[in-house]
């Protein structure tokens, strides 16, 4: 690059610049020498952990029976060593940054990312059991499927809820920062943006998937099936007396077993409860609770259909059979 | 990691969680010893392919003129190889696994994936001059296209083609596995989820695209053009005398040449045909056939618009032309 | 590879049909000897852009405090000399092929590049001051963000809008090309597609975000909040004596100062304009221009509920308050 004249004069203005910004710290990630993982750290250690629980099914090569074992052993030892320095670094930021304190030299940063670490390891075995119930739910969902192997390696659904069951472990650990980078790993590869802090139950199955958004608070249960589109959010959002938002009350809804929710449907708020083994039909909006075993579908629509020529005809020409296909 | 002994008292205990799940076969890829190439494998595949019908536009380096033709031999001997060897054991993986029987000895597996890869490079030049129409149907139909290159390298519709118009030649060659998780790979990238069973006609455009859904019984024309948001899907599930769904009928509709289809629109159903040169509304929900040269469209949408200080005004305030944009 | 004679056979009679495909020059990315860059090596580039205005946040490794200014000059000088050969190559292509000129021995791509890529560099300070007004608004704008850091590495809309930031300036600067692969890149990463046209003010947020639609001549004010699903488009298209689509002119719509737009909305026309401190509820198809201070929600919506063993029930059992939720 000698020679280049134009960079030589251009890169130590821009610095200056940039530099100057540093002053504020809003997203500086060296500030009091804290260096957070990066996020493609977190990604591998996703791709990992995903790879564990489903040996070569995810990543490039094949992982041999004969060394599977092994192979494994080595994985999670790695794995263990990685996930606890970034969960250590962020419980530092959270500690210094956050709170204001010096925590560079205490060790409960580190005691408290093995204890984190610890509980997912723990944990792998039941989460990977609920998988299977998750691969089943998909593999018996969805008429296109053709092997349970297909839904685990190439089902989104299934990615994201895998990646969301890792993250809501350390959710639930307080781990700060972590897990939403895994779960924005997830929504990212699939569209589906589901948050750690959801509560899921076993054999939950989103086909397609892209757009459904899934939030913080809410708490499904078991064998639930979503379609594309589908969000359960917020109503609204609660302002303190400074106008400020309130974080951390419930604000999404509740769906409990065996309910089925169309493409495009939404549903809002925290005290909304979607009855067991009801059907939400396509494009629905819905901001109330509806009891077990409900129907809920739009109104028959009406859309107008206009042909070549001036002929026009009211959609009724064709039938009266414009349900919701629930 | 010598001394980590957190790590070393932790990682035994899992193992035996973890390999006893393996017992339960659901997603295990090493099972009798069959190791199915994992999904990066086959999206290397997928982006080697790309390359060698649009070289030099979707990888890092580019690929200079003068030995482009060798290096592109070079680079289709590479694909054959290793797309044999993916095909050979997704076939040994359906013999083995999903039917029993014991494939690893005989060599129908190795005949068959040599016919399939023989059969998709074959169709690669009539693959290659159907895209050249889909990137002319881009250009033309969007006011923001700069160029056809411009649409070759940044345009998500274009590329979920490609990946699609690949998978769809294996999809009818039967083969497993391959094929979604090749299409998936163009999901996880564009938000655009076509079944490699899809059956579609040259100049096909999808703009913006995320959320697109194509069912793996579609049936579309000729220069067919759709937005984002887009359903095709199927409208109801047959179930068998077991209650479990039956898979392999015709669920999705048809799509006749030069119909468009605008944004969020949702058409479902394997009886479903929408005629040649019929427009499709934003949002418009479509569960029956409409003759060709129909424009469908919803009615009238009447949001209603309060203003602050009291003030409330219906929409008419505002005319009367608040149609579907069709 | 040696003995594969089915390869052997296969490869020439293949390379037959590909090269004769390249008589039509739609997609052949060595046209007349111009290489462009392929696509990656502009991911790379806004990669290492991004890296510059956060660092450490990213990208795989962290970067230490103590070396944090050397590390980024020297990055600094890699992206300049990297994206002035891509601008480069993106004004050959548009001289030598779009307007068919030989532009091969003359200097005026060179220094137009460099001019480009100076004009980058020195609006990066302002560009990373905006987007420090935009994380702060997320931050502030959605109860589950616990940081500003949480926002920096898990937001997909502060992805999203960090990229068509930079790509802007480019677009601006009138570069063909790369400005629409670095935008596709954040889209396929997050789902939102934003045209590095569009004019957005600073404190930008767009929460969820896929499915976002943003299109090329929107200008949006300060202060402005999305989400998930919405798309400011175009109403109609404009057609010139050949039956053409006309480029180039006003198509999507104007947003000013703090208006919030919820999710699935669609605001279409280069002639709409919504108000200051106006209210877009969920799913409201909008076509005509609102006053500041506007709320504008669908009809109450009248979903159908039916319960098991026959009971139907109106919604009104529910109670009157089905509103939009804004």
């Amino acid at each position: 690059m000698a020679g280049d004249e134009w960079v030589d004069a251009l890169v130590p203005k821009i610095m200056e610049g940039m530099t100057a910004c540093w002053a504020c710290p809003v997203g500086l990630n060296t500030e009091r020498g804290i260096n957070l993982a990066g996020q493609k750290a977190v990604h591998q250690v996703v791709e990992d952990l995903v790879s564990v629980l489903f040996p070569g099914c995810h990543g490039y090569e094949p992982m041999p029976e004969h060394n599977l074992k092994e192979g494994m052993e080595d994985k999670l030892r790695r794995i263990a060593a990685e996930l606890k320095d970034q969960v250590k670094q962020a419980l530092q930021y959270q500690c210094t940054v956050e709170h204001d304190k010096d925590c560079s030299k205490c060790r409960d940063c580190q005691t408290k990312a093995e204890a984190c670490v610890s509980g997912l390891f723990k944990a792998l075995p039941a989460v990977q059991a609920t998988l299977q119930e998750d691969i089943v739910a998909a593999y018996e969902g969805d008429p296109a499927a053709k092997s349970t192997m297909e839904v685990v390696m190439s089902y989104p659904g299934v990615y994201a809820i895998m990646v969301q069951r890792i993250a809501h472990v350390l959710y639930n650990a307080q781990v700060p920062l972590i897990p939403r980078i895994m779960s924005e790993y997830a929504h990212s590869r699939t569209g589906i943006d589901i948050h750690p802090g959801a509560q899921i139950g076993p054999g939950f199955f989103i086909d397609h998937g892209t757009g459904v958004v899934i939030g913080e608070t809410c708490v499904i249960g078991k064998r639930v099936k979503l379609y594309q589109g589908v969000t359960l959010g917020a109503l609204s959002f609660e302002k303190d007396a400074q106008g400020r938002l309130v974080k951390g009350t419930k604000r999404h809804p509740n769906v409990e077993d065996h309910v089925v929710i169309y493409a495009g449907a939404t549903i809002l708020g925290g005290e909304t409860t979607i009855g067991a083994h009801s059907e939400i039909g396509g494009n629905v909006w819905l901001i109330h609770s509806v009891p077990p075993h409900s129907r809920v579908y739009n109104q028959q629509p009406r859309p107008l259909i206009r042909q070549a020529q001036g002929r026009d005809r009211s959609v009724n020409d064709y039938g009266d059979d414009l349900g919701q296909g629930i």
